[in-house]
Formats: C-alpha cells, sequence, structure tokens
C-alpha cells in the first residue's frame, strides 16, 4: 500500500487534500501544513492554513470563499467592535471555538502536533493532519513598505504592498515535527498542492532536511498556476512583483531540483515543451476544482499517473 | 454634592447600582465590586461580577436573567462543545468579546482597574466602576464536597453542595485598590447593595482595612432577602446551610458594627424592631426592581433617607 504525502498552504491546497483524502485510505495519507502563517492575535494563537485544511476535510468550509465555516455567524466580532477591539482578522463565532480550543491546549502545554490531532479525531478527520512544526516560524514579507508579518500583509493590508522578497523569521530553530520527518521518510510520492510557493509551501521545505527528503523521494506539483492567473490569492500578484512570469514554467523553475513531475492545467498545454525540457514529466488535465467529486477525480489522476512515473 | 459609594455584586446588586446611575451625576457615584467570582476559564479571565453590572449600567444586559447579554447568540459554545471543549460556563457569542478583550489587556500589563475602565468608556458608561482590587482573591466555597471554586460551585455545581463556609484564598496578598481606597475615603454615605452577603460583599468587605474604612462612614444596607427568601441567587439556601434565619435580621448581624442604616422591604416591615434593637435606623419600602424606573425609585428613597440620618 502506498504511502502518500501531500503538502499544503490554503483554500487551494485544502481542495486537493481533501480529495486525497476522499480516495486514499486513512493510513497511506500525510498532509503537512504550513504553518508560517500563524499569528498571535488578540493573544490567541491562530493557525490560518491547519483551520482551512482541517475544516475542507471535516466538510464544515465555507463553501463561497474556501476559509472559515460554513454557516458562520459574526456576533463576537460586531461586539469586539463596541469594545474598540481590533476586527480587522475576520473571527467568526464558531471559529473562535477552534481558535481558544487551540490556544488553551498550547498553553496546557501540548504541541501543536498533538493539538491538530485533538481537534481532528473531534471532528471525525482520520486521515493524518501535521503542522510543518511545533516550533515556531513566521513567514514575514519583504515589501515597499518594510517588512510585514504575513497576516498584516495578507488580510489587514489585503496584499496591496508590493512583494521583494520573503523571510521565514525563526528559520535556524525552527525543526520539522518528528510526525514530519517520519512521514517524509516512508513517502512513495509527495505531492505539492496547488498552494502558492512562496508562503505556503517554501515555509514547509526551507524546514532543516525537508528539501533532502522531498529530493530523495517521487515528487509532483500540481500548478497553482492556471491561465497566467493564480485561482485564489496573491501568487500571480507576487510572481510579477518578483519579476518572474506568471506562468507554471516559473512556478516549475521555482522548484528547481525537487520535482520529477509537474500537473499543468488544460488551458496551458502549449507550455509542456517548457516544463519538460526543465526534465519534468508532465501531466495535462483539468486542474481546476469546482465540486467536490473534481478535488477526488484530480486526486486520482494525479496518483494514478504520479505514481508511476520513474521513482 | 455628596461622594457615594455603592458596594455590589451579582444582578440584585446590578440593578440597585444602575438606579443609582440614574439619579447621580456621575462624578458624584463609585460603584465597587466583588471580584472574588473572577476565575480563568478556557484560558481567558472572566469577571461576571463586574460584567453584569457593567452590562447593566450599559443598558445591554440580558432582562430576563440579570447577567449576559440581552440577543445573545450561542454559536461559540455549540462548535466548542463539536471540540469536546468545556461547555458548562455559557459564553455567549457577544459576552466572549469582553473576556477576549478584558484577557488580552490583561496580558499586555493593564490593570483590572485600567481594563474596566476602557471598557466602560467604550460602552458609554460614565460613572466610575472599580473592580474591588487589581491583585488575585478567588472566593472558595466549603461544602460538604469539600472546598470548591466559586465558579464550579455556582455554576457547574448549580449550588447543590451544601454550604459549611468561605474562604478568601489570596486574601493576605490582596489590597483594594488605591481608586478604591480614595473613593472610600471621599464618601459620604456607602451603600450595600442588595446583594449576596458571604460571596459578593465579604470579599470587598475583607481586604484590608476596608472594613475600618466603611466604619467610619455613614453605611447603609439595602436587604438582599425579602419575605424568607433571596431574589436571585443562593444567599437564602446559604443562610439555612449556615443555621442562620432566613431573614433580613440575620444579614444585619451579619454586617454588625458597619452598618448605620438598613433598607427592609415593606413586607417584612414586622421586623422593624429587631433591626432597632441592633442599633440601626431603617427605612421600610419596596425593594422589588422589577422595572428601570423600580431601580431609580429605590435609588432616590435610600440617598434621600440615608443621606440624612446620623453621619
Amino acid at each position: 500500500m502506498n504511502s502518500i504525502v501531500a503538502l499544503a498552504g490554503g483554500v487551494g491546497g485544502a481542495k486537493l487534500a481533501h480529495g486525497l483524502a476522499q480516495v486514499l485510505a486513512p493510513e497511506q495519507l500525510t498532509i503537512i501544513v504550513n504553518t508560517g502563517d500563524d499569528f498571535e492575535h488578540l493573544g490567541l494563537h491562530i493557525s490560518p492554513d491547519l483551520d482551512t485544511v482541517m475544516y475542507t476535510l471535516a466538510g464544515l468550509a465555507n463553501p463561497e470563499t474556501g476559509w472559515g465555516l460554513a454557516g458562520e455567524t459574526w456576533n463576537f466580532l460586531e461586539a469586539l467592535g463596541r469594545l474598540n477591539g481590533e476586527t480587522w482578522f475576520r473571527l467568526g463565532d464558531r471559529d473562535l471555538a477552534t481558535h481558544i480550543e487551540r490556544s488553551r491546549r498550547l498553553w496546557a502545554g501540548e504541541t501543536l502536533t498533538e493539538v491538530t490531532q485533538a481537534l481532528c479525531a473531534a471532528l471525525n478527520i482520520h486521515v493524518s493532519l501535521l503542522p510543518m512544526t511545533d516550533d515556531v516560524l513566521r513567514t514575514m514579507v519583504q515589501t515597499d513598505e518594510g517588512e510585514l508579518e504575513f497576516q498584516e500583509y495578507f488580510v489587514h493590508q489585503q496584499c496591496r504592498p508590493r512583494v521583494g522578497g520573503f523571510r521565514f523569521d525563526g528559520l535556524q530553530a525552527a525543526a520539522p515535527s518528528a510526525a514530519v520527518v517520519a512521514a517524509l521518510e516512508k513517502a512513495d510520492a509527495i505531492i505539492f498542492c496547488p498552494s502558492n510557493p512562496f508562503v505556503s509551501l517554501d515555509p514547509i521545505l526551507s524546514l532543516t532536511d525537508v528539501r533532502e527528503r522531498v529530493q530523495q523521494k517521487r515528487a509532483i506539483a500540481v500548478t497553482p498556476i492556471v491561465g497566467g492567473q493564480a485561482l485564489k490569492g496573491p501568487a500571480a500578484k507576487m510572481l510579477a512583483e518578483l519579476n518572474l512570469d506568471v506562468s507554471p514554467v516559473a512556478v516549475a523553475q521555482h522548484y528547481a531540483g525537487l520535482l520529477r513531475g509537474f500537473v499543468l492545467d488544460s488551458v496551458d498545454s502549449a507550455l509542456v515543451p517548457d516544463l519538460e525540457a526543465l526534465g519534468l514529466q508532465v501531466l495535462v488535465t483539468d486542474t481546476i476544482m469546482r465540486t467536490e467529486s473534481d478535488r477526488a477525480r484530480l486526486a486520482l489522476e494525479v496518483l494514478d499517473w504520479g505514481l508511476g512515473i520513474g521513482g
């Protein structure tokens, strides 16, 4: 039985992770999630990417936004505004339970890995969902308005500042968790979900020895860029501001030396030769996941093809 | 212009405090509130009595319960239950904003007095609302099931255990705040609101020198017992379990040496001689506050009469 590791960040990554969870046995799949977006807000520990993946796997995600909970209400935030509290980060009433329970457990001494396991168990998630590290690593966005914490850039400033680079604060002291290392070691394939290369997957890849461990395996990326655009989030804007092509080829080049295969969207099939020129095997298919069955269909296609390429 | 201090705990105290706020200029009134009920829950600092008084003064209290916020929703708590979190203490979605903002400010180094001032300012409360202390004092209830933290006894166990006594944990290290001392010093009258003597007002009175400061002033208690019952809460049950009469006279005896006047409900007018025998002046009136105008009417009566008795 094959062991599959998925590396994931936000909404697009969560969708493919959900597809993989639909088509694999729970013990076959480990999803390693970016925690570089984590931050302290209102004194609570918030893990936006872990929550997006967790809610998506639990079938609780808001189908319109892709993040947050379906049927959410906002009475806490309204009351906080009345108290002149900080309301720029939209915390829903139901979502808040996750942040408070996670924070409470962390303060009680549990690791983020342990907390995530407990939350997943409560939500009947049977695949292994792992934060990339139990240490503190914070993605900093270097912009024309100075270096900004990720959520300050992403939510508060709505990605408006022009990006010049990224820094992972705490990287020297952060290690992948033992569970992450074990999952990478036993993986038969590693799937880079269609997540932002700079702020979702690079934090994972930058952890000690993760890049080397990935190189030893059959790694396949699913394009986060389709038809010159990112389906969600600032990946396209970041590529342009970094003077890179807004193209799957630029993403593949960014992952140079890590990948054996690349999954390209049908609308970009003209780019196959460019990807092959990078030494990559290429699958061309419809990568846009509009429905839950799209997620499972793409996951199956990626697995069937990916497990067949040179290992 | 007279300066008035009110000592208050939960719902009954909040109602009279609101009446006093309606009939006095803001600078005339200081409300000193019990914080012996405060506790840490889900990692947050919760001040139930401060909130009851604050919400009542702001006109936001739930008119049916007397505590919590009107129009409250419970989606946070439902989601917390789904995560197997602790749900016995009912935290509403809007109410939670108070606990999170208060906790955030405390963690940032503000005193509870400063936090309360900021929250009151945001809610357009103009009278001075003071926690009795910025230190940690915790009311412990000694019962036939052992010593229980107050909220464990009051909310979790719904006052079921039989009470044998009380202990104020942290009392030796707790001091009344400077603002509390200053308010007591300049007070022309001190009004004991119709709050539980054991668990609402005793914590305040037990703080260093508070009893002595009250003795130097014209202090008046409004009865928390009417017709052999407490209108709200466990005061009657506690009196009975402590082998005391469930009577305003027992309450007056409990406050022995502190009071000059006692406000008795009309239904208990037969008890006037017993109270006079304790050396107290007595006002007999309708003390039950069903409406907001009842609160103002009682406040005016208490002030008019109280400021006239021997000072």
